[in-house]
């Protein structure tokens, strides 16, 4: 059965964008690969060392999101990457036959130091990360590494390191990983923007329903449609964008006939979303209870994984350390 | 008591120069201090992971030299580096707040890079150099460095990230190391230029001292001293230099006046100085015997210091990864 490798940093609780950006996707995989999801603290650190969140925490809750929503001990292996050191050092040895030039050159690098400006991101970390990030998915020989667009680069770094290592000892320990696009539908934040947390326009997949049907009561519409008289157009609206991910077809066609003759209010196309909405989100909610019950020490909860993925990792550097001769 | 760390890359077998430049200081050391001496493989790895020399092999034979010279298990605490791999998750997070220019800025980064055109320098490993051997040293609290004078930079560094981590974490929880520079006789090679197993103009401190007499007679003297009658200058002859390590100033003496006037032949004057050298090298190679028959496996002998390494690196990554919070 071929690997999936994915990982996610653990910077708070996860929101409907992740849901569908990621999860969904890691949901799917499950069922037919033999999938690894790790809690990429370390990754975290790359760009949060000055004031690293509350990690310990956030790595719970990390987990106890993905439990909420399906994804399945008895499937796969969830594991935290810092409980398992041989990643430290399978990128110790990574770093010494990888260009620093390889790293400088990665658009990412650029672009992040770039956007990044209220956080100092001259550190060797953040240059370094894509050869950790090397090291988590060769450690498994995962064939398949979900990504977004700005990660393909780092692939790519990871396929190279992998070149230059068998050429360089004369053997074929790898497996080169593919990177595989999820299609990510657009789905903006309450206000339009972007979905983040700081920006509070997300909905997280544990938060309260009277909560949620607030906020969805608030979110930004169409901004010319200001009186319930006024026709609207759903192409500018971010509640419509919701619609092409949650709604029917069916019902897309009654609001975009409502909205655009003044027939209906935002209030009641916000109302269809919110059905959909809940819908998702109570069994997710209900798991999240059952799970947050009944496990008191999430790392001993995930050891059966941890050791597992532990084991594996062990397994590869023997064969690291033989092929260079160490 | 307070610590001392010092490794060594496993390279080779030993020379005199090492020991007089190191092994002698490090004899010294291990009677006052609780001394670190370990074997730098992955050190080794930073300038040669191109073609890696025989490092499994040469780990054994460092230690064999190092405990011929008697340097004592009971005394201080031996260990191989990549068998602690605690160094390469302390290494990791101190990556995380070290600055790239720190690194880029070290004196020894860009003269090596430049001395040496043989090699492909341009590795990553060789870059962060400074931050694996800055966790070596932290690791175990060390407040003394022996280095050589090329090294100081490095600590430097190393007391710099000592900083910044107190700082940014609000913590102290490391000592900051000095670097204690061994005072070095100049011991050039048998040809006169610089000592190196490389140029063949070393003696090992495994050499069969029949071999060891037989370079020494090579061993290049004064040129203008062309024959017997020709007075010598011994302030430029290689062979003086090592008289003036080996021998007494009676015989530094007597040397100088028959060399300056001819009196004595070169083959006396070499044969004085063998005399000192077998005296030094026939206990060191009594010692390796009785090792090289005693130890079959260098692992298995050396594991209660591993251990004992090892635990105390596990007790400082606690602290690390509390202070980080992660």
């Amino acid at each position: 059965m071929e690997k999936v490798l994915s990982g996610m940093r653990p910077t708070g609780r996860l929101h409907i964008g992740h849901y569908y950006g990621a999860l969904k996707n890691w949901l799917e995989l499950q069922e037919k690969h033999d999938c690894f999801y790790f809690v990429a603290d370390w990754h975290a650190l790359t760009t949060n060392y000055e004031d690293p969140e509350d990690i310990i925490e956030n790595r719970r809750q990390l987990i106890l999101d993905w439990l909420s929503v399906g994804i399945d001990p008895n499937k796969c292996t969830m594991f935290v990457q810092s409980h398992n050191i041989y990643h430290a050092e399978l990128s110790l040895l990574l770093s010494m036959l990888t260009p620093v030039s390889w790293l400088e050159r990665c658009p990412t690098y650029k672009e992040i130091k770039q956007e990044q400006t209220n956080k100092d991101l001259s550190n060797l970390g953040f240059l370094s990360y894509p050869v950790l990030m090397t090291a988590d998915i060769i450690m498994y020989n995962a064939t398949y590494v979900p990504v977004g667009e700005d990660q393909l680069p780092h692939i790519e770094i990871s396929r190279e390191i992998i070149r230059r290592f068998h050429h360089l000892y004369s053997c074929e320990v790898f497996t080169e990983p593919k990177g595989v696009l999820t299609e990510v539908p657009r789905l903006p934040g309450l206000d339009g923007r972007k979905m983040s947390k700081s920006y509070g326009n997300a909905i997280m997949l544990s938060e309260d329903l009277k909560e949620v049907e607030s906020k969805v009561k608030k979110m930004v519409t169409d901004t010319n449609r200001q009186r319930l008289k006024d026709p609207g157009n759903p192409e500018v609206c971010p509640v419509f964008d919701y619609h092409k991910v949650f709604s029917t077809e069916e019902e897309r066609e009654y609001i975009t006939k409502g909205c655009t003759s003044a027939g209906i209010g935002c209030m009641e196309c916000k109302m269809i979303l919110f059905k959909h909405m809940q819908a998702l989100l109570e069994p997710i909610q209900e798991r999240r209870r059952k799970f947050e019950a009944e496990i008191t020490d999430i790392n001993e909860f995930i050891k059966p994984m941890q050791d597992k993925a532990n084991a594996e990792a062990a397994c590869m550097m023997e064969k690291v350390r033989k092929a260079l001769k160490i």
